[in-house]
């Protein structure tokens, strides 16, 4: 995601300078003309910058806040994040140093791979990119960030932390802890009958994708959201339980009838999802 | 996948004719090639016919086999289905008259699509086509549904229908129910705050897709896969009462321990599902 944010940036940016501890992927990024410059030295490489970024998982955002970025600005600088909670890090935010313009972002915007080597340019396009002030974010920096997420073809939507955190609960973080419990169930049936891998398709495949997502990104996200993420779970048992009380008591057309407007919610919101995808 | 079956046997049949009550559906099928004739009438549709696919709900081809397609159709003819459960289908097909070679099928292919006008002929390529006995497969049944499953590319795979159903159980039931109570979930949420409906992206997109299927298609593989289904829930409820114990507790180091094996089975399957999809 930074490397796609560099991409992205590309046009607007005198110099990008990509601060990374792997060097396999500095060197990548520099070969590639993603980053003009690349380091794994915090300090050398946002000491100069208008302009600091930080894309890693919530937890590291969160140490790279407190721990040193604030003595390392120049005053002035914009300091945006597109960390997958917003709530524990605009709270860091706001203990950083008075002059540095602090702001939470998140553009919903994801890809199955991750990696500068998947970067991609047009990810943002069209897409929502959260922002999220700090008691750090004046006037000036909300218009930065804005002119930032504007830069990259996203759309730009302030909102609280707190309110983001509870929306991404639904649409990100509950999907990833059904999809891994899926992944567990479908594990633990193949060990009593491997055809069960074997026949695994298109559905399965679907439903069980963001169980692979990596596990620095996971850990953190649902664990600075855990309120959230165990409501949103609440809910979703009750869900599944009306379902499977009318499954179990084979009350088929009622099934059926409690699936209706859920179907038509999935294709109605597909429908506007797929005229962004377009529109991109 | 009626219309996809079509193709793929194209080079393979003298005719092929289509039996369908949509008119839209018969006539985009003839204008392209897909059958040579078309027709509502089941029996002029059938009664000449060597083979007979049936391709519909389950519901509906139970009732096609207990109510009238025995009496229409020659002795000897191959008569096979690919409705999503195999236990009621097979049990249907043994009280047909003997004579009637009839055998289960389940093509473990899908798209997101459906209908004539989706039709893909290399939609069974390298994919596995589950095959069912029932009391009125003979050793001449099994040969020519093998041959048929090969001819259109796929991989003829024999087991008992039960077997079959508590597989499908875990692949597709399951994640499809799952897949519905998120979207009740998300549904539910996005009433109070409808940026739950504007920020969701592709993490949300993918573990939802299958709530959009056709209600005929799912009502009917539930209704008659009710005791499977309802014991890969009692599953998957456990797994996922794990995952959210530890993310209440907030043991973050045990909540990754315990994602991370559920992480590695679903990039080992999904490297096997690339590999067989490239191969295609």
């Amino acid at each position: 995601m930074g490397g796609s944010l560099a991409r992205a940036l590309r046009p607007f940016a005198e110099t990008i300078t990509g601060v990374d501890p792997n060097p396999v992927s500095r060197e990548y990024a520099l070969a590639n003309g993603v980053v003009d410059a690349a380091t794994d030295d915090l300090k050398a490489g946002v000491s100069e910058a208008d302009v600091v970024i930080l894309a890693a998982p919530v937890r590291t955002i969160i140490a790279m806040i407190n721990d040193r970025i604030g003595a390392y600005l120049r005053s002035n600088t914009l300091l945006i994040d597109i960390g997958s909670t917003k709530a524990d890090i605009c709270d860091a935010m706001g203990r950083l140093p008075i002059g540095i313009q602090a702001i939470g972002g998140h553009p919903m915007a994801g890809k199955e791979s991750s990696g500068v080597q998947e970067s991609d340019a047009t990810l943002f396009r069209n897409r929502p990119f959260v922002l999220c002030a700090s008691r750090r974010t004046t006037p000036a920096t909300r218009d930065r960030a804005i002119a930032l997420a504007t830069a990259v073809g996203a759309m730009p939507i302030e909102m609280e932390p707190q309110r983001h955190d509870k929306v991404v609960a639904a649409i990100s973080h509950l999907p990833y802890l059904i999809s891994a419990a899926l992944v567990a169930t479908v594990a633990q049936q193949a060990e009593q009958d491997d055809a069960v891998w074997k026949l695994a398709a298109g559905g399965f495949r679907d439903t069980s994708r963001l169980a692979a997502q990596d596990l620095s990104m996971t850990g953190d996200f649902l664990s600075t959201n855990t309120q959230a993420v165990a409501t949103l779970l609440a809910y979703f048992r009750m869900q599944l339980a009306i379902l499977e009380a009318s499954l179990i008591a084979q009350e088929n057309g009622k099934l059926v009838e409690l699936l209706r407007p859920t179907r038509e919610a999935r294709i109605a919101w597909g429908k506007q999802d797929e005229a962004r995808r377009n529109a991109k």
